[in-house]
């Protein structure tokens, strides 16, 4: 995705050979503009898949889900790092590492919110080694319900998240693939367009 | 805001005398369509305010505080709970007491992000005793920037939030208010529409 390419080339900041900030429109301050052509394009992708939920993570995954699910006219959801009071109900629960925050984190989703029934597209802004994508399609497995596929914002292919799953039959696709951040530089994966 | 007030009661979960759940459209499982509706109102209500930009908390802020910022036409920034290690700028911090999680929370935003010359519109699903609201206009003094106002998706008038912001001459435009939960039912307040 064009645009999105330019964004990061214009105001991401490479941290390191495997970090990119894009604290400036996605994952601190958000381009709301930017979020409403990403809905639009997951849209596109996956409009023949009788999606029936969308489901992200906490906090930084709503933005783009809540577009897309603006478009394809179905719910989002969003699995929950912490248990409010008000999370009475009965949960699925599953674990993510986080290799940016150092840390072993519990997600949770009301089971009353996913069942059987749905088609669900996981959506999440990166995806590096895999560790959030797994827990939400482990949270989509518990509830027997169908994973049609994953829309991610960014995905750093020089991390194996991304080929594991494609590994593993499931359909991912990513706006941007960033093949490496090497010399403080972003160099994008350029595919031909599949028809 | 009637839509929201006809949702509530479809939708929502009186667990207490003070405690309304709105998983289902709000603050686990979000309702697009009903968020780009929120983000409509705000919009119109502060149209004529210059806003430069939305501040909100994650996670339940971000949904109706992104869809204010697509009709407003200005970014929105949320104020992190957790640090990531990609936050390494200077940070403007500020500390919130949750009353449903039973926690204290310092939540942080980078300065680079908000500065003088901005003109704010915090933005937050709920308003009960103004604790969040208190951090995010706290972050807001703490980077000169001026505050417009206040808008908040649902505010619980019996706690004392929005009566204490408001005699401090904040204002605070509030799309469902609520006068009570007794005897599990939801009463609101009807005010004459003031033109």
């Amino acid at each position: 995705m064009k645009l999105l390419e330019e964004k990061i080339i214009l105001e991401g900041n490479v941290l390191s050979d495997s970090v990119l900030k894009v604290d400036r429109f996605l994952n601190h301050q958000i381009d709301p503009e930017l979020m409403l052509s990403i809905g639009k394009e997951f849209a596109e992708r996956f409009k023949n898949d009788q999606i029936t939920k969308i489901l992200t993570l906490e906090s930084s995954g709503i933005a783009p889900a809540v577009m897309t699910g603006l478009i394809l006219q179905t719910p989002v959801l969003f699995a929950r790092k912490k248990k409010s009071l008000t999370m009475i109900d009965d949960l699925y629960h599953s674990k993510v590492y986080s290799f940016t925050k150092q840390e072993k984190t519990e997600v949770s989703v009301s089971k009353k919110l996913l069942n059987t029934n749905d088609r669900v597209l996981v959506i999440d802004d990166f995806l590096a080694n895999g560790q959030a994508a797994l827990a939400l399609i482990d949270i989509v497995n518990q509830a027997e319900a169908s994973l049609v596929g994953l829309g991610i914002v960014i995905e750093k292919t020089f991390q194996n998240g991304g080929d594991q799953l494609r590994k593993n039959g499931i359909r991912v696709e990513s706006l941007a693939q960033i093949l490496s951040l090497e010399n403080g530089r972003v160099h994008f994966v350029h595919e031909e367009v599949k028809q």
